[in-house]
């Protein structure tokens, strides 16, 4: 599987993860089914439109090509239609979002690489993939968005994946496994750290 | 008429609409006369300024001609001079929006299957030039964005109208008629269903 | 010093200022170190990637040029660790946020007509590229923006730094005293309308 197989791959699965993430807190919030449906096309695709168009790859594949809409709208119908109690779908957004964090994170550092952005400018565009999606849910949604809630190592998790993205390339053409591998440790250190309470400081009023 | 000069025509008309969406919203706020007409200038243009983005047509309209924002400022400023009571305006902001909604609908279909988006985008990206400019509108004014308001068929009326026009093209060269049926088409939709209070299905909770 | 490397200093000034008023405000917020760093750059990067995209230099400058990045992460980390009293910064907001709007709208004007941008366009988007740091910046911390607030000239202080830089440039080749003569004159129409209360009018219900 070449580059652009690994690509095209990754990013899909985290247009389901974060369609789902969105999707299920749009239920959390009662909205209706096209209510659900938009929150979930946005948390989907916004994080990939945005890295797109930075890189000027457009039309993004959001509206370049088919499957990305309809694999976020087959995504959000389903969690509309199959959800668990609304009780513990706030569990569920926090857990997808983690891996579509690690997903978009590792696809859009590797795009960003491959269109030429050098390697700092890309490792922060990754990053910015992989939080778009989540901060345009949350803000959407009316919540304060994930990535600036204390103690949650969120953007510590992205970058650890995006330098894995970046190293990894030096050392060959990246396949799947690099992506799904570096996609796993974003996941991993977001996942463990929300379960253990881990942070970094906040600043001290003198 | 040729589809260019349809596509200004439709797009300048659903710029001022927009305007007066915005402007009204903002009075109804207590907005200054700037704050309106920033409020007016984001819902006028800001669909649009992402439509032309995503499809590379850089510098957007709104920028590269000079008619867009001279309109979007006039309107707003006569917005704020002659506007009604503050409050019949919130009424008068839904009507606006349905108007504004079916005219970037059909204009942002048009040029993004005019730019070469396959069909699904196309729809996509009109419903979001659409539904852009409003969501800006309530989002800096702090009001739920329309489009994620229960039972309203705001995005099916969008869908509709970005259907008809994409089939409308198929059918030979697209002029101004085509629009502002479809715009019409919307609008319609969405205005008869805010007054019998139509909707769609809320999720329910097992 | 020609025109590329004037733009270049007044850019990355309007970094660090910008970049220190985020991560003032997100210390008011109480967030830990990495939400102080992201505000930090949303508020520095925002408006200047927003410029970049729509004039089509992209990879824009935040991610082409490592330098900016950089400065704006070690803004953000000597605010985190040296700020003053908390109380105390929410006045610092206000006015490295003015400093910045003059920077980055003299900046953003300049570099929207070099690129081609007609002149109406340029100074709106040079506008645009100084509100929009600090809109995000806001609308992440869930304040309410300032260019919304009543009675603080905000964008006729824009407004005039554009202005002066279009007809300046008129007059020959803008250099480093262009720019930043035009970003003092926006800086101090708008600190003295702060400190004296100047204002325009609001709508008045009839």
């Amino acid at each position: 599987m070449d580059t652009a197989a690994a690509l095209f791959v990754a990013d899909l699965i985290g247009v389901a993860v974060f369609a789902a993430s969105g999707a299920s807190a749009a239920v959390v919030k009662r909205l209706d089914l096209f209510g659900v449906v938009f929150i979930g096309f946005a948390a989907a695709l916004g994080g990939g439109i945005l890295r797109d168009v930075v890189i000027n790859d457009v039309p993004p594949l959001a509206f370049a090509d088919w499957r990305y809409p309809v694999v976020a709208a087959a995504t959000s119908l389903i969690v509309f239609r199959f959800h668990p109690h609304v009780a513990r779908l706030r569990r569920t957004v926090l857990v997808l979002d983690a891996a579509g964090l690690g997903l978009f994170t590792a696809a859009g550092t590797l795009k960003a690489l491959d269109f030429g952005v050098p390697v700092v400018g890309s490792i922060i565009l990754g990053m910015i993939t992989g939080i778009g999606g989540g901060l345009l849910r949350d803000l959407l949604t009316g919540e304060i968005p994930l990535v600036l809630r204390p103690g949650v190592l969120y953007a510590v998790a992205a970058l650890t994946g995006a330098v894995i993205v970046a190293v990894g390339r030096l050392a060959g053409p990246p396949g799947l496994l690099l992506l799904l591998g570096a996609a796993a440790v974003t996941c991993a250190i977001r996942l463990v750290a929300l379960r253990r309470g881990w942070g970094v400081p906040v600043a001290k009023d003198v």
